[in-house]
Parts: structure tokens; sequence; C-alpha cells
């Protein structure tokens, strides 16, 4: 469903994600890209998404989606909506043969995700999910080493993702709810971890043991049934070993997803929270000169830098979302593919693969390896 | 020369600075707020100018500035030209009743910062001089906090300005030449830490003392006649006492500015290549644990914050822009005052008296007082 | 067997460790504390205890330890000797009756680990267990802070210590055999990663799942048996989650044992390559102005504080080794107990017990609840 | 004076730094270096005297300097006292044969330093001054790169140390007393800044322009005469510029001596409140991936690294004076000079010197040249 002809964009949900959508589209004329068509913008509450409309840049809006899916102009559907609204949209839009952007975690589930996967592929349409992490320069920086082999094979891949915003017991939100959500922290935050570890390290997991924690049982009126944190231990083909942990209850870490790679000869770490900085450790001439190096990023010569400032003028996390939307839409005019570099829908469904093994595991108290379907 | 009407924006200039400003002024509708109408773009070199216009969303060019001031819709006119093209089209303008935005330095030495100042003093329009990072989230936070005396009265100002972008000798640029530029690292980068010390304490320099240094005398074709770099004391009213300090010539610091202010009762540290983070030293009821503090910026609660992301969420270099152009456009528009959190023009030719002072100061061997003339 | 007489204090081993309780018998005199009288040393290669005697203070050379144990004024035992050195000598001690000190990790396993302790506590001699981590000022304020309650109840525990000392394949060491040392990086690392979770959280390990990995299968001449790293999740009696991790192949971390404890309202972390900084986040009166600190140890009001020097002088590593050395010499003439900052051969036992199920989890694929024997 | 008999011990004074210098001679043994014999230790408060000579192992204690002058076994006299009680006994030790080791600053003004360097260099004794950052690991080795040419020529040194310890009011202390002391914070801490400034550049300074201030003039009982606070340009010979701060008013540092070298090739940072790290820039095969790295010190092949611990197990503050000890006693044995590595009393006087204009130029409002007299 590549090619030439204008983009017709479409939007489902208009939350936070959807303004970091929109902001992409709206610097692809400054970065001498092609700009899309805004063609509308679907939500059930009307006051909500005319709001949003007119912030971001779209004259029509949908209270169904599939108005906005008969739109003969859509030709890529972006999917923002909670988690129980992706499956559905992306599944009638490919049938349709439009092109799909969706937010992760892909589906709620693993079988949800699956038949994501197999709608996009089936229908040949483009397909993407919203890992827009692969997308900030320091991390496709660390891809490039990685799979350059400047640190060696690797031995370890160790992720974190915390942060703190659910630790207001009063707070209530479909993320707290398993049939909107799917999982709590495991899908919300896990999935990026589970996401990046699968494309820095360039391997699939091949088993994971993990644990699940529900701190905060009840919210205002809702009972929470999804977890607040969970742990795990991670395993790569290849052998890597790791941990991974996510929590939505760590006082004083706002938005920190962080990982170290660790390798034969060298090692990198990243924290969200420094996202222009890579920790970088290569091996020198003279051992009693080495030590972790902080790399800027995006500087001359590294991923993205050509789109950006001169060194040191630091870009932020939106910028993320810019790189994979011009991604996204060099995709779908032909210009290239989604992988390596982006995720598509079956790597959202690896990815709820991997989540949903450890979820078992936890439930098992065993270690399991995840079973992948061919998409 | 503030009102309601349309603002029509002008931009003379379009390089690395004019994209800076006009991605701001891109970002407006999304953020809420009223567009501007951009009437046109001057610049001599015709594909640059052009090529510039397309991406910066300028439909109309001009080779020469004198055209686009002509033009009757313009209100506004924004001068992201090299410092020699600074005076001329703002005092033009400010004659016209045009409302001016003018990148630092604002001129290339006292007498013609001076004469911009008075200019546009004289006619009444709104006028404001780049010093874009009083608008960085952590800036301001770090000035509400001095203004409400949290830290006391202040003792210490140090800061410096290191980039590393000056040390290929074969880099060849107007900015090496004192007839374009006025001055080098002096004027380029110590007028931010001067309108840094000025902004944050709240008070005027009383002396300072200075020496400057040209390390390469000669780039390609031309002797270079500007600093490479500077070291100075200064003084500020009230008796803060401390250092100021800038090079182009930093090798592994591509953009660090940076800066601390000491109080009798705490103290703040900023790093522009870790723009997001504040440290931040406050008393504490248990002096056994209180230590700097890492306060991540915008997060709730603190300036600008209600435009951006949840907490944790970076924003980059590029925003302090965008901050900037909302509080030049609301008071354009009868909405607010460019000071105190922006800096006027006035402002401008303060850091141009004691940038001035500084160079002075070095050729006489002698601590000098800055001498202000009223505008 | 505690008392005033005099100490007569004895050493089975005497390399890197032997040194660091050496240094500590030092500093005895100067920090005001009394002196030991230093009985002997034991080891089996003639040259290189006679040497280490020489530099350590030791008049008195044993090539058999059980000369050294019926030396009449021994009163003390410290027994810093390889792992399959740790469990006779320190049975045969208690059984005499000598109070003793012994390196981690107790024993190999936890069957060898159980007779020492049960030996110890039969003989009611004071028994120490050299986890001298928890002898480092940040590490004892943290577990004041949260013993008192400040982060609130805790929710996780992150720990990895990682080290690079192993890269080198032609290496070789008795630390690379099952035989002699138990395990590898587990009980090697591991032990203080579980022992340090024990002493801040102050609650008993309830559940593991664990990963090992062995990444050299061949040093020289010899077959490896043990791990290189391994990877851990690890519950909590109160429900604390977490994961843990060791490796002794991590290019780039020369000694890196580090930790976050996670509470309700708070949180801490440390980092042995700063061992003087404790990052300490509680809420604050203005959210907008919190962030992690970093605190300085020791300073005033601080643990250790009053033995050392102004603030912001730093100490070393060796110093938590004078503090352990303190500690074990006023509870064995009475003046205190090894409990609970200090860890005695139970402590040592239950850290053996929570490996041993890691590394049978490892082999299990499943996850284990640590099973305590009553000592 | 130096010659390889037994090195007969005496020390004036016996606080803080008393504590410090006594602490590495009881280092000594271990370090496989040859002991002293500790003649005596010489103060004024007969309790304060006795308790101190107790803990740091002296068994004669004198009231008057003078009798430990007389005792024929003296051979190295290790002056620690208030500045005031510094020339006079070092002259007199000189003109006796007695070998030298002199806290900084040498003397309380250039004249009085200049008269104790002549004196010891008119008596042939080996004499030192007590600048001991020389001797933290990271700073040497800062030093041997810089000598190497590893960062080119130098271009800038700034520095400053920063301490919070005078921020109480009712503090009371011969520091504040120009007649005791002769300076505050200028001889006091930016002695240090200066020495290492001229020991890493291996550079005399050139030039300088300071300010100083006195924040807090009465203190209980007394009229403060000194400096509170200095900050000062300062030049090289070979053109390197900079600037020096320091400051005993500062909240939320506690010990922070700072520096950074930049030179045309790299550069390197270094903070005395992580002063086992060096920050060091160094240009890279791949400008992409190059940034400054930490460097952790003690490490193998790096200075002072095989006197201590495997690498990553930190050593503290207090070390610097066990290897500058060393360092003495080596060329008081005719082993070795004290310069370049250590500082001898003429490199105390240049640091008067230098601190002499800075007050000089403060006073004078210009720029001066320091005027060194030969020795």
């Amino acid at each position: 469903m590549s090619g030439t002809a204008e983009i017709g964009f479409g939007m489902v949900g208009y939350g936070f994600m959807g303004r970091a959508h929109a902001v992409a589209l709206g610097r692809l004329a400054e970065l001498g890209q092609a700009p899309v068509v805004r063609v509308g913008l679907a939500g059930r509450d009307r006051a909500g998404r005319e709001a949003a409309a007119a912030r971001l840049g779209f004259d029509r809006t949908y209270a169904d989606w599939r108005a906005l899916l008969a739109d003969p102009s859509l030709t890529l559907l972006d999917n923002v909506g909670p988690n129980d609204v992706h499956a559905e949209p992306a599944i009638a839009a490919a049938a349709a043969g439009i092109n799909l952007l969706c937010e992760k975690p892909l589906g709620r589930d693993p079988a949800e995700s699956l038949e994501m996967a197999r709608s996009a592929a089936r229908a040949g349409v483009v397909h993407m999910c919203g890992f827009n992490y692969r997308f900030l320069p320091a991390i496709r920086l660390a891809r490039e080493l990685l799979e350059a082999g400047e640190l060696g094979e690797v031995r370890h891949f160790r992720a974190a993702y915390l942060q703190d915003w659910a630790l207001d017991p009063t707070l209530v939100s479909w993320r707290f709810q398993r049939a909107r959500a799917g999982s709590g922290a495991l899908g919300d935050l896990g999935s990026h971890l589970v996401d990046l570890g699968r494309y820095l390290l360039g391997a699939e997991v091949s088993a994971v043991s993990g644990r699940l924690s529900t701190f905060l049982a009840r919210r205002g009126e809702i009972e929470v049934d999804v977890d607040d944190a969970f742990a795990a231990t991670i395993e790569f083909e290849g052998g890597a070993l790791g941990t991974l942990e996510a929590s939505r209850l760590c006082p004083g870490r706002a938005n920190s997803l962080r990982f170290e790679v660790v390798g034969e000869r060298g090692s990198l770490a990243f924290d969200l929270e420094r996202l222009s900085e890579l920790e970088l450790y290569l091996p020198g001439a003279e051992p009693a000169l080495t030590g972790p190096r902080r790399v800027l990023t995006p500087a001359t010569g590294q991923p993205f830098a050509e789109l950006w400032w001169p060194n040191g003028h630091l870009i932020g996390w939106e910028h993320s979302f810019i790189h994979q939307m011009i991604h996204l839409l060099q995709a779908v005019r032909g210009g290239g593919a989604i992988r390596p570099h982006g995720a598509d829908f079956e790597d959202g469904y690896r990815a709820a693969v991997i989540c949903g093994a450890i979820a078992a595991s936890a439930a098992a108290g065993a270690r399991l390896e995840p079973v992948y379907e061919a998409i």
C-alpha cells in the first residue's frame, strides 16, 4: 500500500500520544519532508476531540472511528487510543488497505496482538508499532555500535522503566483495568524494555522468569486488576542474560527508562531522564586512561544529527516521534522499510508474547520460553 | 505598537537562528496561541533565502530588508542576521513603528546598542533582545527561587560558556572579524552570561576586570581580530562577586553554558548540556540528610510545565525559543510586558556595556565600572 | 566469650582481605580504641605468609592454622583465607571458645554455612561474617533511614554487583573452581547483595528465581565450573520485589555494587564506585522543587562521622573494615552486639541459603522459597 | 641533611592536619616503608597535646616547640600549627639543620614565606610545603598527562575551592584574623588552587587580577579582617588564561575543589568531592563516539596504584598525606627529590607571591604581575 501519492492521515484518539504524533506532523515541512493531508480525528468525547482537532490541525472529527475509516482519502491510520481500542480499528483499517501506525502495546495480550499482526501482514499494508524510543539518537547510536560488533558478543542486558505518576492512590484511569489496558506496568512500560532488548541485541528472547505485584489494590471506585510493577530475568538467543523491571510507583523517578548492554569488550548505558547522553565504554590503547564516556547526541556523524542543531544543542523526548514519523512516511511512500530500525506489528506481537510469558511465568512460578507464532 | 490585530511577521536573516525562531512560530497553534502571518524573509543570497523560506513557511522573500520593511502588513520584525546587520534594520523598523525582536548581541558595541535601544524606546514599539536562555524552564525556575529569596542574599555568581566548534583552524566565518561581529567569544557567548547574571540576581553589574585572548591569529585567508576566549571577575550591586569565562576552543565541551548562584542559605547550578536539570541546594530540617538535588524540569508546578508533556518527558534547546516567542507575541498583542522575564533592547544594551567594559578593562589592565547611559 | 581482657588476634590467610583487616587493626589507637595483641598469622606458603606478617605487624607465622589455634593467647580468629578454608578453622576455633570473624561467603554452600553457624552458636563465641559494606557510612545511613520509616514501606530492591577483573581469559584462580569457591559471582558478589537487601530492608527473603551463566568455560588449564554471572528476581517478606545481578565480566565496571531501595514515599540509591554518596529522594513541602539529592557521607550528624575528618574530606573503601573491626572488638569486649548492624554467622548462613536457592532455581527453572534451618 | 639514618620525627601542632600527617606515619610499615621514630609533639595546650600525643603515637610532648627542636634525635620537623606558628619554628629548625615539612600556606604573606624559603635553602635541609593535593592519584595522573603533552598546549585553567563551614556566623577561629592567618579564603583555599595551577601546567603565573570580599564582618567577639571569598583572573607564562575562586560560605559545598585544564586537543576536570575520578577528554579516532570519560583512580597502570587495592576499591582524602609522607621520607633518606611532584618551600613562596598579588590587585584595582624573588 505504499506509493508516492499524497498521504491521507487520520488519527484514532487524541490524548498525550496523539499530541506527540501531531507535533511530528507539524515538523515535516521544516525538515524538508513532504507533508501529509490531515483527514480527520476520531474520538468518543465531542468536546475533547474538537478541542484536540483544533490544536492538532485536523479539520474534521468523528465520534466513531468507522466513519474516519470510511473517508476515501484516508491512507494512513494512526491509532493513539487506549489499548482496548487498538485492535478493532487497526484490523478494520488493514482490511481496507489502509497503512497503520499503532501505539504500543500493540494489543492487550498476545492473541489480540497476533490477530493484528496477521491482519496487517495479510493486507500487505505498511504497519508500524509505536516503540518510539528506537528513534532516540542515543539509542539508534547504541544499536549501530552493537550491530557493528564494537562491544563484542553481548552478555548482559539489564533494563528498568521507573515512573512515579501512579503513587497517588486516588488516581483513576483505564490503565488500572485489565479489560481496557491488558496489563499494568508490564505492558505499558515493560513492553518498551522488551522491544529495546530485541532491537539493541538483534536477538530474540529465549526465556523469562517474572513476578508481578499490585501494591495498591483499590483506587477510588475501582478494583485494580493489573500489575503496578514487575521484575523478571530475561535470556536471549546467543546467551545474553539480564533483568527487567518496571514500576509506576517509584518516588523520585519521573520517567527513568534505563538500560545497560554489556559485551565482551565494551558496555553502554542509557537513561531517558538524560536522553541526550549515551554512556559508552570501549577499550582504549591505554587501559589506565579508559573509563565510561558521556557521548552527547545527536552530534556530527551520529544518527539524526543532520536534522537538528549544532552539537550540544539538545533535542527532547518529542523528537523521537518526529524521527519515527519520518521513517514511517518514507516507508509508506516506498522509500524505505519499517524494519529493522522501526518496530512493525510483528515486533509489537513479539513484545506481547514476551510480556505474556513474564505474566505466565509469574503465575506458574516457572521459567518459560516465549512461543512465537508465525505471522 | 501593541494590539490585538493580526501580527505580520518578517524575518531578516535565515540561518541557524532563523530556523529556531521559525520552529517557534510553527508550534503556536498546537499550544493554543494565535498564529502570526508570515510576511516575508529577507536575505542577500537568493538560493539561500528561497530554500529557507520554503522550509520555514514564508511565501515571499526579499534581497533587501528595506523592501520587507516597506510591506505594510509587517508589524513585527525578527532580526536573526549577522551582528553587522542588526542595527540598521532595527533602527529603520523602529522608526516605522514596527515591533522588534533582535538576536543577541544587540549591536556590535555599546554605542551601536545604545542607538538601537534609544530608537526602539523613542518609537514606542515592543522590543526584545533574543537572550533565549532566560526562557529555559530550569533558568526561569532559578530566577523565581532567587526572586522569592529562597537562597537568601546572593554572594557568588560564577558562569562559563564553553564550546569547541572553533578548534578547527581552517574554519572561516564572519564571527572571527571585528568589523562584522564586534567581538568574539565575549559578545557571542559572554553576553549570555552577563545577561543571565543580571536576570538571575536582579541586580546590575558594578565592576568587571577582564582579560581576552586570541589563540588562533589566522584562519585561512583571514586575520582574526576578535577574542577566542575571555576571563573576567564580576561584581554586582549588592555585593555578589564572581567570575565569567567563555571560550570557543574547549575540546570536549560542545555547548556547555554553566553557572552557579550561591546565596546565604542555598545554591543552584545549571549546565546547558543538561538543560532539563537544575541542581538545587536548600537547607533542610535535617542537615545530615541534605545535599544538592537534581530537579528535573519542566515538571508539575514549575514554569512552562503546563505547555508540555508529563514529568520526565524532556524538552530541548529549541523550546526556549518557543517560550520566548509566546512571550513576545503576548507583549505585542498587549497581553504582557517584555520585562522582567524577557530581555528588551535596554537589557541588550546593558549586556553590551558590560562586555565593552570587560574588553576595556583587559586593554587597560584595570578594574572598571560599567557606565550605563539613560535610554 | 566476650570480656574486657586483652584480645589475642590471629589471622588465617593474608591476601587482599587480610591486608584490609590488618589496616583496620592499625587504626585502632588513633581512633581511641584499645589495641589488640597480634598473636600470629597462618598460611601455607612460607615466603608469602612471612612477607605479609612483616607488613601487617604479626611477629609469628604458622604453616598450619591448627598451630595458631593452639596458641593459648588467641581469643579472636579472623579467617580471611579462600572459601574452602573457612569452615574447618572456624568450627575448630568455635569449639575452642575462640571468637570469630570470617570473610564472606561464610561457607561454600548452605550446608557448610549451617554447620559453621551452629558451631559458633553452640560454643557461645562472638561470631561475625565479613559483610563489610554494612559498615560504609552511606549504607549505614540508608539503613537508619529505612528503619525509621522515612521512605515508608519498601516496594522495590534492585541491586547489581559488576566487576571486570575476570575478563582476562588467561586468568586462573581458585575462584573459578567450585570445589574451592563453592560458586562464582553468585557467592562472591551476589552474597553481598543478598546481605545488603536483608540488612537494609530488615526483612527476610521469601522467594527467588535465578539464572546462572558461565561465559568462559575454560581458563588456561582449568575447566571453569562456577558461574561468571547470575540474574535473579527476589521477593521479601512484606512484599518488596526486585532484581539481583552480578558479573565479573563487565567492561568498564571495576567495582560497581549498586542498589536502589524504593519505598512508598522515598527512594535511595548507592554505587560503590562513588561510595561517599547516597542518592536520597524524600518528599518535600514543595513537590516542584524536589529531586534526588546527593548526600555526601560521612558528615556531621551521620553514622561514623565523629571518627573522621571534616565534611567533604572523603574516606575510602578500606574504612568499612575499620568500622567493622571496631564493631567486632566492642562486641568481643562486651560493649555491644554484632547484630543488627554487623552480620553474624546466621546472617552468613542466610545469605548462603538465598544464594543456594538462586542456584537451585536456575537448575530447576522454577521460583523457589529459601528454607532457613534453625541455628 | 638527607641520609639513610633513622628519621626522628617531631610535630608542631596537633589538630586536624596533625592527625592527617600522623595517620600517614602509621601506614608506613604496611606499605613496606621504613618507619620513623616519633620524637615528640609540641603544643601550647597541655590537655590537648597530651590527648593528641596518645592517639597519634608520640611519647613525649612539649609546651614549647623550642624544646622539641632541642632534642638531638629530631631530624625532621613537621609543622602543622596555625599559620602564625609556621615561620619561626621552621626557620629555627632549618638553622639547626633539621629537615622540614610545613603546612600550607607557607607563611602569612610573601615576605614571611620568602624568609622561610631562604632559610631552608641556605641550610641545605630537605624542605616541603604541604600542598597535599598534588599527591591525589587523579591529580598526579592529570599532571603526567599534561607533562606528556597529551592535551596539547594548555589554554585554560579554571579552578574554584568552595566550602561551607564558615557559614555559621557564631564560629570563631584564628582563621578569621589577619594577624594569625595572614588572609582568609585566599591563603587557605586559594593557595591550593595556585599551587595546582603551577603544578599541572608546569608554568609560572604571569599576571593576576583579583577581588576579595568579606561577607561577615563580625563573628562573635571578633572583627573579621580577612576575606571570606575571592575571585581572580589568572594568566600563565605560555598564554593559558583562567579564573580562580574560593569561598568558605557556599551552602551545599562541603569541600569542593574543582579545576579544569583545557588544552588544544583535550581537557580534564576534577572535583575533590569525587576525588577518585578524573574526567578526561581526549580526541578519538571516531569523533562521533568521543566524550568526556570518567577515569577511576588509582587503577592498574596509574600513579600510586601499586600501593593500594584492586581497581575500583576507592581510597580517600587522607591517602594524599600518605603519598606525600612517603615522598618526603624518601627525599630525606636521599632516595628522591621533593620537586617536581612535591611542593617545596620555594613553591610555597611562589604561591604566597601569587596570593599576595591577587590581594594587591584587589586593593589597587589593577592587573598585576607577580614578582618572584630569587631564593
